[in-house]
């Protein structure tokens, strides 16, 4: 796992999200994960467009509209904490991988963004991949970390 | 499952991309699952450095080499088939959202790709999340699809 990309350290401290370019979408969607560590729900929909949809394909769930959006994150349960380990952007399309924490349990999270003209986000789709044990019948290749 | 294994033979001499400048990682990665669908070993290892490094996450496993990385492509059971969806390409650094499907079991993969000076893949950490049924009490902000 890559944690050296100097490009994400940046969003821990990053400021209020300004997206004013296209350009912006790397920035916004930095600005989105340190606002949502934060439980900051205005810097949050400042991300946001008016019309975002967000998407699960795991469990095929849709959610229409920046409130709905917002709510959700809101009423999330547990005591959640989220840290950005890389940001891939290009253009209006931006993927990330976070590592997410509920008390003593780790998780990864891979969402994809899509953003509109100015920097906002306008499409995310979001993906909790699970842990699960390696079929046996490989392990002349693999090790384990 | 349709193993084109009389193809498992050199890799040395893949009529191959041949990627030449950092910017070219994006391309090396759309010709890494043309390759991976098409079973073509040769174009498959052409895009790889020689010590690259596979990790899927979720099980904890690594791969440490081109060659076995190959040789598990090669060994994966099952008549799989990839399509890319979605390629987000930033400098070194690529992610992809690939459809696969095996016979009418269709899955998504998440894949971050790292990429080296010659436009070679040097590192994948590969996410395969699977179907779950949302928990209740969020019924009220989405829909399903």
């Amino acid at each position: 796992m890559t944690t050296d990309d100097s490009r994400t350290d940046s969003t821990t401290d990053s400021p209020a999200p300004s997206p004013s370019a296209p350009a912006g979408l790397a920035a916004t969607v930095a600005a989105h994960w340190t606002a949502t560590e934060a439980r900051d729900w205005a810097a949050l929909a400042a991300t946001l467009a008016e019309d975002m949809v967000y998407e699960l394909p795991q469990t095929r769930e849709r959610i229409r509209g920046k409130e709905a959006f917002l709510r959700f994150y809101r009423e999330y349960p547990g005591d959640w904490h989220v840290r950005v380990d890389r940001l891939v952007a290009d253009g209006d399309q931006v993927a990330t991988w976070v590592h997410a924490r509920v008390g003593t349990e780790e998780m990864h999270a891979v969402t994809f963004f899509t953003g509109d003209a100015q920097g906002r986000i306008t499409a995310i789709s979001d993906f909790w991949p699970e842990p699960y044990e390696p079929p046996a019948g490989r392990e002349h290749l693999t090790e384990r970390y």
